[in-house]
């Protein structure tokens, strides 16, 4: 039953050779005529030759008299000359110069007398007229081969009597979702049902780089089935997606698909996530084999499809902008692959601070909120916490200097205040990173974040917050802001059938208990809740099941893989579920003083001092409001 | 006859003034919801929120086989424990978790029996399962409002079950041609008909800024149907461009229309071109008349449209990339406007050279030729050259610091070689600016370009090129290499109807020359063949009236403007004119020590020497090929 990949080739090697075999095999553009008004950012086959002059006349450059120049000549302030009715015509700018005349004088020049007009200065030939060609000549070159073809170019072709232009035809890229499991995208999936979207995605992408997507439907794990569709999208389409079946599984039959009907250079690419890439063809055409988790599809066909995309197009690659960053926690490679490792950015001060994300193939939204992307060289282990690396951007600098980066303990609320905080003022960006309450402390002390979210029980006394801060920022340099008030307590499933009344009936036979993750404000709670009465976490089952939001610990207990979880109430109520109230704690916000001054974090006090900010967390519930964003205590 | 505009406001102040009166008027973007598949690069108009949760279910993240965790507690190496065919369910990756499971083995780590499997470790509960809402939580924020839809983002939505949403609707921007001379484009116009590009330039700029661009049909200078059809507009659309007439003529009736119609702000705006723009609107909708050249117009609706529609999408204006460029010709400029002065740009070494190129508001190739963008405050009067300046980029650095600059004396063949260039290695770009000889040999001593065209007698002994070049560069660091020799001589009108022989026939009476401009190695031909023939230039019709190319000079001849000019044979051939050879030139190329390493200048050397230069030169035709790309002597 185990498998194993035919390769593990280096990427770039592999994509230099995929790059050569398809070229030598002769991949080469299309071309297509097209009106030149539709012709905008595409890309000139061949050079582009003015067919007529622009001005394709001689005309009036003002608004004045066409005169025949040497009528004027000896004109001066005391000899004027005076001009008869026949010896020149009214032009105004644009129109073409009359027969026998050779220079226009502006109307201001011209004083008006009974038979005619009198002039007080000589004009020279050709004064104040566009000669024919003066933009452009005929039979001049307009465009080079190969240019991108931009608004100016429109008129400068139309202009120039080019009415239509021979471009680069975008190349077809045909997409073949396969898989059993496959179903269209629905709102009412049934359990094992996995949308498809990575066509979307794949489609999205490929427009964004100058080619023509077209998404056939989707195709069982059927051998058969996937190599009759591979081969019509190999007539009908310049290059191909085989989505999925590139792996280890049962019924992936693509690398044997694509064998059969051209050949395959490599399969398995030492590249992580991406790794069962299938880098096919079949003579000119690429037939790529792309693995079924979107973070690996995207990756996989930008570093192997998009490299032919510009070939076709004739497009250099555009170099991918990169800056130094500090990374916030330690990543861990394996020498075996390159690794893409997207990560959150964000300027504090003047450092730019990367925070990994999720690493999962099948965490789509990890490539969404990503500004960046780590690469790993193969021959690296990885990088510890506070490593300067190189970052490649995946959104411009500005935006992330403009981004107020909140990391710590989860609240749905903060949502709330990244919409209401860009729907404000659009130049300024919000990205929150969920660590729990510790994790927010310890970035703020090593200075990577503008605010935190924390609500840390100090069990002692039962207040919040302000023993935490005094121990690990000794020194100060903080500040405490009031945020809201929320009830904690069990969420547990609707009616509550197993009659969960506290802490006490968690160790119930047949309960399953979801946890938060250790270091988060609630795990805190829970583990003091405990003690107080005397549970031992060892008798409550799952209690090592963790999850990071308290929206993701509803989720496990409205599927019914769990009974109760500790959490607030708006998460409770998101879901329909039972909620026993246990506690009401502070969730605050503390911010480096060297962060206070910025427009961002100065945005978000007034955010947090809105109206609209309570009526939003009226809609969400279970929130206590005093005086959010006032300064509880300096530090 | 005079006119005056009714206002000359500071650009900056008349553009903040116009958007705040239409956002105070209600300017507000409108929503339409639209599948989230074609969402691409659209706008979200609300907050996003996730319907389900991703993945939906329970599913194994790995091939192998489901199991209770409970079931494996205590297997070790030496006491594995041995699950019943009823204990485990094979799955695949994506399987949904079945019934009672709640981990799964790798299927690695499984050793098969008989009646059964065996396994040599413990799992823990939830191990190689990827949970309900791992990805995307159901509830869960999106993405906030207001922001791009990114390809990753349409997966989310999806993969969230969310199948449509609402974006802000483009906003629909009428774009009115007016004027009786407008016609629709046509290879063959007749004299003062006027091609309408404006509006194909325009619907491209708008689209690339977010909007929709729809084009009226072309309305005659008649006040009553601009009118009709400017209500027409307002009706439909949510912006208006009226354009041409809102200037000084006899039939300029754009501002009384919107004046009748709406309200005008400004009337003329501090800055050229653009300086007869009318802000104009009707209640929350802008009624922009735009000037009928097209540079001005281009600048009048970057400058007063653009951030309208920033405002609409709620885009943040994207700051505009500055960088300090070396100016290779002093700009004068008037104190009454703000100028915005057209530049080439080119990388020589370290140094970014702007050269200004044609400030006509008519040359419309000027905006599709410029790299780059001076801007001249009002209350500046212009620089000198070498000054150091900001230029706004038009063009992204890399592909200025892979441009090859050549600036010097014109030849079509430039042009052939440019295309050549640029479509062996798309990544290289070559940019000719017409100077002539003498101005080409300015430029390599300022230190401006890669390469200049030079063709330059000497008097005394009929020999090119070598004895300026000495006079110019005492000290040598510059190498002259041999391009083609090539035929001038005059270019005579078709038939040669006035029997032209030679230099002396051109002062016959009725004869109308067309000459090149001082500085030019054809200019310096044309002297140095009159004194040699005891010509007086003085007495040549037309010797003052100055052409910077070849063909320019030529297509005044076939125009019927000029009867004779001097010029080169491939010139005369383009134009179908008759030719009269003189002579017999060296057209050589002159480069700096200091560039001829770089991959651009060994690329133009190549290109040089190429089978393919040799037969686009055939095409030209009048070359005379010796060994082009040879050094013919170093100094």
């Amino acid at each position: 039953m185990a498998f194993q990949y035919l390769t593990n080739v280096d990427m770039e090697q592999a994509k230099e050779e995929y790059c050569q075999i398809l070229e030598a095999n002769g991949m080469h553009y299309r071309t297509e005529t097209i009106p030149v008004t539709e012709s905008c950012a595409r890309i000139t086959a061949n050079a582009v030759y003015a067919h007529i002059c622009a001005p394709h006349y001689h005309a009036s450059a003002m608004d004045g008299i066409a005169v025949k120049a040497s009528d004027t000549f000896g004109a001066t302030e005391t000899t004027p000359v005076h001009l008869k009715r026949e010896q020149y015509v009214a032009v105004d700018t644009g129109d073409p110069l009359p027969e026998g005349c050779d220079a226009v004088v502006m109307i201001e020049d011209v004083v008006k007398e009974e038979k005619g007009v009198c002039l007080y200065a000589a004009v020279s030939p050709w004064q104040h007229i566009r000669q024919i060609g003066e933009d452009i000549c005929a039979g001049e070159m307009i465009l080079s081969s190969y240019r991108t073809i931009t608004p100016a170019a429109i008129g400068s072709m139309i202009a120039g009597g080019v009415l239509e232009v021979e471009v680069i035809a975008k190349p077809l890229v045909g997409i073949i979702p396969t898989g059993d499991e496959i179903v269209p995208p629905t709102t009412d999936p049934k359990p094992g049902d996995i949308l498809e979207f990575n066509g979307s995605i794949f489609s999205a992408m490929i427009k964004e780089w100058g080619a023509e997507p077209k998404i056939y439907p989707i195709v069982k794990d059927r051998f058969d089935e996937i190599r009759t569709m591979v081969q019509k999208a190999l007539e009908e389409c310049d290059m191909v997606i085989l989505n999925a079946g590139s792996s280890a599984g049962r019924e992936d039959y693509s690398c044997q698909v694509i064998q059969e009907l051209g050949e395959v250079l490599y399969h398995g690419i030492a590249m992580k996530p991406g790794k069962p890439a299938i880098l096919g063809y079949k003579g000119a055409k690429p037939v790529l084999g792309v693995p079924g988790y979107p973070v690996s599809g995207i990756i996989v066909i930008e570093q192997f499809l998009k490299p032919l995309i510009d070939q076709w197009n004739r497009i250099p690659a555009r170099p991918a902008i990169y800056k130094e960053a500090v990374l916030s926690r330690s990543v861990v490679s394996g020498l075996k692959y390159r690794e893409f490792v997207r990560v959150r950015l964000g300027y504090v001060g003047e450092q730019l601070v990367a925070s990994p994300l999720s690493r999962g193939a099948g965490v789509v939204s990890s490539f969404m909120k990503a500004d960046g992307m780590l690469e790993i060289p193969q021959e690296v282990e990885g990088y510890e916490a506070g490593s300067h690396v190189q970052i490649r951007l995946l959104r411009p600098k500005e935006e992330l200097q403009n981004t107020l980066v909140v990391i710590g303990s989860h609240d749905p609320l903060l949502d709330e205040v990244a919409d209401m905080i860009h729907r404000k003022d659009p130049g300024i960006f919000m990205s929150s990173s969920h660590v729990g309450s510790m994790g927010g402390i310890m970035a703020v002390r090593r200075g990577e974040n503008h605010a935190a979210g924390v609500h840390l029980l100090n069990e002692k006394d039962g207040s919040y917050n302000t023993a935490f801060i005094e121990k690990y920022f000794p020194k100060g340099g903080v500040r405490l802001v009031e945020c809201v008030g929320r009830t904690q307590g069990l969420m547990v499933t609707k009616g509550n059938p197993l009659q969960i009344r506290g802490i006490a009936d968690l160790t119930k036979p047949g309960l399953r208990y979801v946890n938060r993750q250790k270091g988060s404000g609630t795990r805190i709670l829970i583990d003091y809740l405990c003690k107080k009465e005397s549970v031992n976490p060892r008798k409550i089952y799952g209690y090592d099941r963790e999850e990071f939001t308290h929206t993701s610990v509803a989720a496990q207990i409205a599927s019914g893989s769990a009974d109760a979880g500790m959490g607030i109430y708006s998460a409770a109520q998101l879901y329909d579920l039972d909620f026993i109230p246990i506690c009401m704690e502070q969730y605050d916000l503390l911010i480096p003083d060297h962060a206070w001054d910025s427009p961002m974090v100065q945005e978000l006090l007034e955010t947090l001092k809105s109206e609209e900010f309570r009526r939003r967390l009226e809609n969400l519930g279970g929130y206590d409001v005093g005086n959010p964003g006032q300064v509880r205590q300096r530090f």
